[in-house]
């Protein structure tokens, strides 16, 4: 069973310039991981206050090794300074999966 | 069980401006259908030639139903206009979810 993280987190549009490059390093730092099999971080086409989150670890442990790296700690505290808000994400649990 | 589409569409970078109007339509229309639970169409923020999906649906009758729907026919016919390849999607089984 592989486990997707996805939701969204909120910013004041007015600092979506300055987390940019955050989102990119981060999406560039976790793509790296073990275990870690898509990851991604985009704004919202419809609201320009929204970033979406898309994760994809191929097991606990991988998703537990992602949330203890340096690049995750940076993450964090870049979140914190941008004053992000509105953390609405949800763990789903995945029996199975295939291409379409 | 719900189900998750995600993955991506490439488009020629070039022509991603004249895709933009597409995909907050489709992703206005499609949050409307009874059983979407979400919906995003979104620009990857590390190749301007990616765009990436998500689609959670209560279940496949909802899913089937987003499929026949004439917004999903408007969306099919721009993309074919604009030239998207590179469609790399994959549909997730989900046997639980929480909010974290």
């Amino acid at each position: 069973m592989t486990i997707i993280l996805a939701g969204v987190i909120r910013i004041d549009p007015e600092r979506r310039a300055e987390l940019r490059p955050h989102l990119r390093a981060q999406m560039e730092a976790s793509r790296q991981e073990p275990g870690c099999l898509d990851f991604a971080l985009t704004e919202d086409p419809l609201d320009p206050g929204v970033i979406r989150v898309f994760e994809h670890f191929a097991d606990k442990a991988a998703l537990e090794h992602h949330q203890g790296t340096p690049h995750m700690a940076t993450w964090r505290a870049a979140c914190a300074a941008l004053g992000t808000y509105g953390r609405d994400l949800s763990s789903f649990d995945v029996s199975d999966y295939r291409k379409i």
